[in-house]
């Protein structure tokens, strides 16, 4: 049961959006700058650090919501999302991105865990600064996330056959439309 | 050394910030709606929320930085900040105050570590649904900023006199002009 009194047909972060949309609209923001571009990372590779540092924060929501648009993105079975979050040095990406989930996940554990040997690891691997910047960004906003969720012990939906219709609604419209998608009902 | 190529003239998040302008605007009205804000807990009680919170991360910086903030709002002389980093729980601050900041402490090691003894001790208190919301979401909003500032190793000043100045100008014109703050070099 939630901590505080919020509306119960919404699943997860969309209850606290719903409770203080305020606050949501920045927060769409930046996920949206974060998780929606293919600038340097593709949508599918900031997706699976979202969903790996969500994985590693124990946050099930959040890992299943962004491993199923990673899915989405990908049109695979989510095998890949399962390779990342069990093993991700074996998982079918590049050395790149094996080098950032590696930034990714001292960001998880704290900032000062990343080190010089890490980012210099990335950088030979192809990683420019913006590459950089924007895993240390997605991780971190991910801890805000899973905390936001979990330290208010939003209600998350066990059955794993929901993820996929909302994850479909994500990769259409986007996280700027999450205040939108909340005045639906969940089925 | 920051990770990534900023312009050194900057100190801590501004660097990032103007490394990153369009993420910047977000995380600045993010930060405005949570900490410029008297409705429920005081602007001095939320820079106390981050920075014990920045504090517990040991993100030295982000702790001095909103600490000077909370000293700026009392017009003390830093004796409150000093009480609350070093045990909150003989501070001079109100019994609802502590039970938000043990709420605080358990977000910062991570969502789950919040108990339903924790909210209900806040809630004999006298904390709202809405406090106890702001108390996780400015906790939550933390750890992504000390993970954003210390995962990029951006260069923070060591020099205890150059806070208060920066405190002076955040108590004057808030969070959503860091960017245009960004743009004066730093003395």
């Amino acid at each position: 049961m939630p901590h505080i009194n919020v509306n119960s047909n919404l699943p997860g972060i969309r209850q606290l959006m719903d409770f203080s949309p305020e606050t949501a609209t920045p927060m769409g923001e930046l996920a949206n700058l974060m998780l929606r571009s293919n600038e340097g990372l593709t949508m599918a590779e900031r997706e699976a650090i979202g969903a790996y540092v969500s994985h590693l924060n124990d946050c099930f929501y959040c890992a299943q919501s962004h491993g199923a648009i990673m899915t989405c993105y990908l049109s695979d079975d989510g095998q890949l999302f399962n390779q990342v979050k069990k093993d991700y040095l074996r998982a079918d990406i590049s050395n790149k991105m094996k080098a950032l989930l590696a930034i990714a996940g001292s960001v998880q554990k704290g900032g000062k865990h990343v080190t010089k040997e890490q980012i210099e690891k990335a950088n030979l691997e192809g990683a420019t600064d913006r590459d950089i910047h924007d895993t240390v960004l997605i991780a971190a906003m991910f801890c805000m996330f899973n905390r936001y969720v979990d330290g208010l012990a939003a209600n998350t939906p066990s059955d794993l056959s929901s993820y996929p219709l909302r994850a479909q609604q994500i990769a259409a419209h986007g996280y700027g439309n999450y205040i939108i998608l909340n005045a639906q009902p969940e089925q």
